[in-house]
């Protein structure tokens, strides 16, 4: 059920509190005369026609309540009147000073007249639904919104440009021809000859879509860790220093450290920018068999979190070398990628020389004094050359929903394929294919039912 | 000591946090040209030229870092250009995606161009330099942000409008044109006849300057009451009610109610907007003596609060009716104004018949149960009326330093006119009607120095 557009819709834009400037935006049909109705232009008196309001021009004057003749604020206005502006509707934007009651008392006198307050992410769900944007550029604006590193940055402009909606596009398009004319070949057999060459579907489907769908479900792996950061556990035997490690790397006492063995018990966790990149720090427990029913609990929580880790920081002592408990540990994580951090170098006389057992193979192996913060830095290059995102900067990453269509798109695409090798009928092929287009249609949003929109714009802040 | 006003400054102007829409405001010499070099705009390569930003017009394009040529977002750009803009000089503002990272990765490129970072509320600061506004309205400005009822907003909007301004202008040209007669005659007691009637000068003072200098310095004292609302004490004997009658105006649980008397002992204070008004409402503790040292020190700081009050609400339980405790705590509270609230009327037969001594002069008189509300409204509209403001709503209503500097003016003038009555000499009292046009002028920010506007403009946010 779409949208009734006949609705003009209004809220505060700017973020909630106080500031220098806040604006209140208003969508839809009757968007210019309510503005009217409220704005006084400088110096002329009564509120201001139509006509006052030309189209991305700021003028000023105030905002009068009609019916008490108060007026509440000095305020620059300006229209953008259809179809270039944000929604594609008439807009009007208040630039009101920024107090947080303020634009409450203008944004009430706006529905006053006739506006409703509009739902979180209503402003871009019209945007998006009179084809101002694919849903990819509007999940990037949300993406850039929420950005908090630059690569996360990067990542949801590209979206936003359109990158990943266009890539999508072409795909699509391809396939719609490639279904068109199979359509004409199963309609029409004989009239319209050989309209499509069996080989060469084959050859593009094994050398190109499919491919192509599985770089797209490859780069989803990274822009999902992109979103959400690198999980990065820091495991350890007790009094390892990994509370240490963790604190020196977010540069903050984050977590309690003490000379005690067992002093952290819950999870802590933090998000940590490196270089631009998104990690999510996790201290653990140390590992070790303890009678204590709470340590022992947090041994079962670090062993989880360890499992779910991107990458694992395995913290040691340098002074206890590979003893048997490390070896033992060290088997536990072997399975997740880790890397190697030879704690209080400064208490030994040759970090790096002390030897390790060969099969032991970490991503890297850095030795440093986490209470003197040497050797902090070669950690730092070491997580961020592990992240391995410096191939995906700067590209439009698809998020989950985009991989899980891209996935249903390839599953199709692979039945397509193996029906072709076995000989399968056309019109048998074509539900596959169809299926395939339409998960690609559903990555731009194309014939979206409301629940997915509503599931994705009510993620949206009120105002964009 | 001016402002170097060759400097460019930079600021994020909208709230801090994440909303659909941020600004970023930029002013001075550098504004545009710095706009220009991270500016692209929409389908036209490279970045834009000057004349590409035409005065109030919105332009849509991306930013885009010069360095790396990344496309930071989609933006809409405006240049205001001086002298048409919020500080006089040239204005641009960039209207990106609210996002604060994305923000704050724009505002280091446009600092990297060469603008430096603006001081809070150095923006207005500039507007106030460059003559846009008097001080008054750069304060008005700040209070209307900073807004929490309507009353405030009133008084904000129109001291920005420069209401109060102006008034403090006309007074003071009349003063100074008086002053320059003086001199005048001063200078040439023969050649110019008498230019001062000292007959007139003497009734203007008295009728006209003096008494509205009275009037400033009591609108003054509404004020500052509007600014920082009415102090409402509830007082009382121990469990009266008062932290119920606290939590029904506030309409939540604030203080901790029990059936033990002597709960509150910390005063519990707590915003409360009536029908538009601010107040302060404070919670005591029960006066009464007491053996128990931390309810005596409950008891000490009740009566503190209870000198400084606008109001007492005198709470007492209609069971009691006016015993001997009640009668002694009403005397050590009659020297403020007050309400009487008879509490618990849900308990007693006729709440309003209960007799009351005579020497009592609240200045109204409520029944109510805070236990099932009823009566609340006749408190809520007992405590709007005794607030005052209705006369005042809607005046630019002057704040301390504004009633300060009255004082000053008043005290000065006050000496002109009883040197003339002695028969003081002109010179002497123009001595005394410089101070007065001085004081004027200080309140307008004339020859304002910088502590003072350090002072002033360090309370504003930065971008504003």
């Amino acid at each position: 059920m779409p949208l009734d557009n006949t609705e003009t819709i209004a809220a505060i834009a700017t973020p909630p509190g106080t500031g220098g400037i806040g604006i209140i935006r208003i969508s839809g049909p009757a968007s210019i005369g309510i503005a009217c109705r409220l704005f006084h232009r400088k110096g002329i008196a009564g509120p201001a026609a139509s006509h006052d309001l030309l189209s991305h021009r700021l003028t000023l004057g105030h905002i009068c309540d009609p019916a008490s003749g108060e007026i509440l604020d000095e305020v620059l206005v300006v229209a953008m009147r259809s179809p270039r502006s944000f929604t594609g509707e008439d807009v009007v934007e208040i630039q009101a000073h920024g107090g947080p009651w303020l634009l409450r008392s203008i944004l009430a006198l706006v529905l006053d007249q006739g506006a409703r307050l509009a739902e979180p992410g209503e402003f871009t769900r019209r945007a998006f639904l009179s084809g101002r944007m694919d849903l990819t550029q509007a999940e990037g604006m949300m993406d850039l919104i929420e950005a908090r590193t630059s690569a996360a940055r990067k990542m949801g402009s590209a979206l936003l440009r359109g990158e990943l909606g266009m890539e999508v596009s072409r795909l699509r398009e391809a396939l719609l021809e490639l279904a068109t004319r199979m359509a004409a070949e199963i309609d029409f057999p004989d009239d319209v000859g050989d309209l499509v060459d069996e080989g060469q579907v084959l050859q593009d489907l094994q050398e190109y879509y499919l491919p192509e769908l599985r770089r797209l479900i490859r780069m989803g792996e990274n822009g999902v860790r992109l979103r959400e950061g690198l999980r990065i556990v820091i495991a350890g035997l007790p009094n390892a220093g990994k509370s240490s490690v963790m604190n020196r790397l977010l540069a903050m006492d984050r977590s309690i450290v003490t000379d005690i063995p067992g002093t952290t018990r819950d999870l802590v966790e933090e998000p940590l920018n490196l270089a631009g990149l998104p990690f999510v720090l996790t201290d653990t427990a140390g590992i070790r068999d303890s009678s204590d029913p709470i340590e022992r609990m947090g041994v079962e929580r670090a062993m989880e979190s360890i499992r779910s880790a991107d990458c694992v920081l395995l913290v040691m002592d340098a002074r206890r070398g590979a003893d048997r408990e490390i070896c033992l540990l060290e088997e536990t994580i072997r399975s997740s990628p880790y890397l190697l951090v030879m704690n209080k170098k400064d208490l030994v006389d040759d970090c790096d020389a002390i030897a390790l057992p060969s099969s032991w193979k970490p991503a890297a192996r850095v030795s440093l004094s986490a209470r003197s913060g040497e050797g902090m830095d070669a950690l730092r290059k070491a997580l961020t050359d592990l992240a391995g995102f410096s191939e995906v900067q700067h590209a439009a990453l698809p998020n989950l929903r985009h991989r899980a269509a891209f996935e249903r798109a390839a599953e199709a695409l692979e039945r397509v394929r193996a029906g072709m090798l076995s000989g399968h009928f056309w019109d048998l092929l074509s539900v596959d294919l169809h299926t395939a287009i339409q998960a690609l249609g559903n990555v731009l949003g194309e014939n979206a039912d409301p629940d997915l929109l509503d599931r994705i714009f009510s993620g949206f802040c009120i105002g964009k």
